[in-house]
């Protein structure tokens, strides 16, 4: 179901702190070279004392000067993240309040898909927009990966990376052609704890968090179940949306998939048959950012003149749930 | 805006536990009759092994029973609570495992708006249906409160309970009337800080978790200022909202909103001149169940024939960030 919505502006926000692929090998007593070539990520960002809030404030107010826009132009707000600040209230009001927008009344909730929260947030909002209920909505995923990694988990604990992006959708107006062509959204549940954070949540409380206990409240991920299962379904999931739309794959001028490892992009690439010109991989210097991937990944091809508009872009990920989740849309 | 969208059923659950306010009276060591007179609650429940997921998942069953649906009726699954079960993945995930939709595909998502989650879900859910990208929608909010609350703070900790409540929803099909005829959110972040969990997240990590620290891992709540901010802005809020869809109050059959605590109650009915009749009021034997609250209150309205086909009626609540959210609808 078309929408008719555009892209108006764009924005990212990496904190200081590099980390690099070097510093990781030492760190975890491994021989010089494994991270980079596990991973595909020689440096990735960590916060010092940055907050989630900060970091996507930062990621909306270049996104709202890209589009030309002031904040108060806004009517909507959705922190659109894997991970959240604090359990209460939900981060979108966080990004607010660091925003200054804190007697404004722009309605603010989050959209919690882990790495796919962006598209979802896209997809969901995109549908209120076309009807009408908003106009200039502004999506923020700001992830701080760093503070819950296993270290003892070597493959997945070098992936990751912090950060915030944002994006500025509107309405399109006249005859501007910028719309979403069509998205898609599946979740197979029997890989729910293929990817998780047992602990944090009412399940497993704060409160239990002690000694021997450190990995029910860290990232746990299986990848090889989750390549088995993300290859059974992707190429079944990306044909039917493709098709949904009427559009071949080299009619994609670019693909920006979850920078979910090196391992993942190629996998998708290659299965799907999609080209290195169409690929956009920001991994290299930025790592898996969880749900700011995307919109970061969205962000670098536009600054870096990869996307005009009227080319079509296919965003694709995969996220724990186990979810796939796609939007076609003309840029 | 209007979205041709139908309440086909709805559902909930509370655990076998009960706590009375004579138990909580005697266990903070209070004078008899002092926790129900504060909160207004005779009975809440209390989880002993159940989880967020699996609450959820009989209060799915029971709406779709209700809806005279099967869960493969389904095409998209929105888990709607200000708490979550596990940091990763979404609770709708783990929703769709408990009802062993693994292989299903069906969509799934969280939306927070921490007491509002459910308005907000239905309210955006709605727009992606009245496009046709979802014919029928369930949407869960399943709340562990007991286990976040901070029991030095009598004034709020009283005033929980856990439990869950779904509604399935569908596209509004012939001649029918049933229908969203207009909804509403603000958000003002002067008071994010008035009620919160600081910890738990990304900011204050589990694993910051220690003697002394304990007040920052659970439920934060400053009463007063709440009712200040939220006594300066409903009178408003609401009014806009009825004026958006031209109606009066006296044509509003129910008002369905969040059962955030006696007084809060006591104030939406006063300041807003709402009749004892119109008001829906399940805080007495459930407690504020967080966003399951206004489902629950909609679930106990429809069983208890306060509610009938072609009725209107008004959800309303207000919640952590702070916000205010509303939608009218033609039952």
């Amino acid at each position: 179901m078309e929408r008719r919505i555009k892209i108006l502006g764009t924005g990212k926000y990496l904190p200081k702190r590099q980390v690099t692929a070097a510093e990781l090998d030492s760190r975890l007593g491994l021989p010089a070279g494994w991270v980079e070539k596990k991973s595909g990520v020689s440096t990735r960002h960590y916060v010092t004392n940055e907050t989630a809030s900060q970091m996507g404030a930062i990621a909306a107010k270049r996104a709202l000067e890209t589009a030309g826009l002031s904040m108060h132009d806004i009517d909507c707000l959705v922190c659109a993240s894997g991970t959240a600040q604090q359990e209460i209230p939900c981060t979108a009001a966080l990004i607010q309040e660091e925003l200054k927008l804190t007697r404004s009344g722009i309605p603010c909730f989050d959209i919690n898909s882990t790495c796919l929260s962006f598209v979802t947030a896209l997809d969901v909002i995109s549908c209120s927009m076309a009807l009408g209920i908003y106009e200039r909505v502004l999506i923020v995923s700001t992830e701080i990966a760093s503070v819950g990694l296993n270290w003892q988990q070597k493959e997945s604990s070098v992936l990751f990376g912090d950060g915030a992006a944002a994006v500025v959708i509107s309405r399109t107006t006249g005859t501007e052609t910028s719309r979403i062509l069509g998205s898609s959204m599946r979740t197979f549940s029997e890989g729910a704890h293929y990817s998780e954070i047992r602990g944090g949540g009412t399940m497993l409380h704060p409160s239990q968090y002690a000694k021997g206990r450190e990995a029910d409240f860290a990232f746990d991920m299986d990848g090889r179940k989750i390549f088995r299962l993300t290859s059974q379904k992707i190429t079944d999931f990306v044909d039917r949306l493709l098709s949904s739309v009427s559009l071949k794959k080299d009619e994609l001028k670019a693909v920006i998939p979850h920078q979910a490892s090196g391992m993942a992009m190629r996998i998708i690439a290659s299965k799907l048959s999609f080209s290195e010109t169409q690929m956009v991989n920001i991994l290299a210097n930025h790592g898996n950012v969880i749900a700011a991937s995307i919109p970061m990944a969205l962000h670098e091809a536009i600054q870096q003149k990869r996307i005009a508009r009227g080319d079509r872009l296919l965003m694709l990920g995969t996220s724990a749930g186990l979810s796939l989740g796609g939007i076609i849309l003309e840029y």
